[in-house]
């Protein structure tokens, strides 16, 4: 089953069903308007969603549209948790060697998570604003799941059980606000604005074979200013898996419905499969040739964000979004 | 006006409007059902709500019932963003010099501040339930606001009129877990487990010119074990005031309704007013005498935080939980 939310206005859009395809769609309304509502009752209601999918992959719903990712919210487009992993260590290896640093023997058994603000997410085509390219503007290519509810102290195995929806997320960083901000020691902040994610959000059914052990073993690709910089496999080398992450979280709490929990930037020990965030790509250069030559992203610049199955089609639509601007007028500035 | 959430089964409750005295209450389900539609349309729905606190003052509202804490949940049981604060810079003075080191210059103009998770808030007299005691359970007593929207970039005056409500928190915090956490980088997460709130939310009008300036000054009780502990002055030395953290926020992003943004621990110059975390008392111990002596909590301990106006009644309604562990079975151990 494919969900997505429609921009209506309102706060939390309306829940539409999208066709595998993702050519059409239909509204969800005699079922739930919104999706945290089916997340929350999870049981009851996405079985009839379900029924609604089924009828508009086979051309039978009454009231199908054509499906248009830029009409799209974020699939939650405020939530009540994200928490975003570092699951691929191959990132923090390279990005800690380029500083000249070791990396801890724990970060091998001790996933790195920070909490994210969750109250603002942006749709898959809305624009990326920020006051300031001094920033140091960066995409984060990731995948995400959301969960249902998982008790405190759950263990890994069981709490992959608690992943009803997958999705893309772009985590926008900017790279220049970072190393002051971890210096005070409270984590990330400023430096993580608003969270981007994909079109619609996916059950595991709809990922066959390539969903296994709490990992999605496809390709996640991205295209900065149409040029193709990763392709990289978000699969065999996330160090901690899904499951590992929400118990991460569930530790020394409850983890609650509509939780959304981020791999962190898909990154793969083959350099020629590319990137999926700038910084690591400046990484790369510094441990090469001692500097970092590509610049963080301009105003004007775009980057998409994708991921195919085996059939050659997307799976949850491409996150497509134009860095702008806070104020339009500093853009001449 | 003073807002309460009633326990109903739901995840969200049913929102209640509490009489000033804190003795009776009123459904307010004519108006809105849970906290967060009243914030997502405030100027319509607030008026409404206001209208039933003036009847219920009068003794004039209809099914009016006696008001009782024990059944109370979080005011927002739920909420899209907890963004804490450490604005009581005394606290980190302590805390740094306990361990032997400097504040940064940095700390006294950028506000220190953490993503806290806000998917499962605790009632003010639920228990609070930890797997450990050896993860050093320790209450944190501060203030929390609710806000308005408040746009990306918003100047700390302007950020202090998005100011809806005010509450009293209890951050709960695992004094072990955090060196090992902080260590890693990525700031607090594990060490952070579900925070309580008090059981009345109240608009700044309620508060005269205590509210002044971003601060509330009055005094906030602390009492574990039955043993008043802190009656630390909330206000002047409160070093970022509210309109500060909130456009710290919103330096990079927006902030929108129901964002629950807290002081950080109460905390005093003066020693003898006590204090607001086990943590700081241990500081001063260390500072002292070179050794803390003061244990964290055990299961079966209880803290007791509240705040009296200067008519000596309870603003908020007292947060009163008893420490327990996470399965009956490891007390005996």
């Amino acid at each position: 089953m494919k969900l997505a939310t429609y921009k209506d206005g309102s706060r939390d859009g309306q829940l539409v069903v999208v066709s595998k395809d993702l050519s059409t769609a239909h509204y969800a309304n005699g079922v739930a308007t919104r999706l945290q509502q089916v997340l929350d009752d999870w049981n009851f209601m996405s079985p009839q969603l379900d029924d609604i999918y089924v009828n508009l992959n086979h051309g039978k719903a009454r009231h199908a549209f054509n499906f248009d990712p830029k009409l799209c919210m974020a699939p939650l487009p405020r939530a009540y948790q994200w928490a975003d992993g570092s699951a691929f260590i191959n990132h923090v290896e390279l990005v800690r060697k380029a500083l000249g640093a070791e990396v801890p023997a724990s970060f091998y058994t001790d996933p790195l998570m920070y909490q994210g603000g969750s109250d603002d997410f942006l749709g898959p085509c809305d624009n990326a604003r920020f006051a300031s390219e001094a920033w140091g503007i960066d995409f984060e290519a990731e995948l995400a799941v959301i969960t249902g509810d998982i008790a405190m102290g759950t263990a890994a195995q069981q709490a992959l059980e608690g992943v009803r929806l997958l999705m893309l997320a772009n985590d926008w960083s900017l790279r220049n606000l970072i190393p002051g901000e971890l210096a005070k020691g409270f984590g990330f902040f400023q430096s993580k604005p608003a969270t981007a994610f994909s079109p619609v959000a996916v059950t595991p059914d709809e990922l066959g074979t390539a969903w296994a052990g709490g990992r999605l073993h496809l390709k996640l690709q991205s295209m900065w200013n149409g040029q193709r910089v990763g392709l990289c496999d978000a699969g065999e080398e996330m160090t901690f898996h899904f499951g590992q992450l929400i118990a991460h979280i569930a530790k020394t709490r409850h983890v609650r419905a509509g939780s959304i929990v981020g791999s962190g930037t898909v990154s793969n020990k083959d350099w020629s499969r590319g990137y999926s965030c700038i910084a690591e790509k400046r990484a790369i250069e510094t441990i090469e040739s001692g500097e970092a030559r590509t610049e963080f992203m301009k105003f004007g610049d775009t980057i998409r964000i994708e991921m195919k199955g085996a059939d050659g089609m997307s799976i949850f639509g491409a996150i497509d979004q134009d860095v702008v601007p806070l104020h339009p007028a500093e853009q001449a500035s």
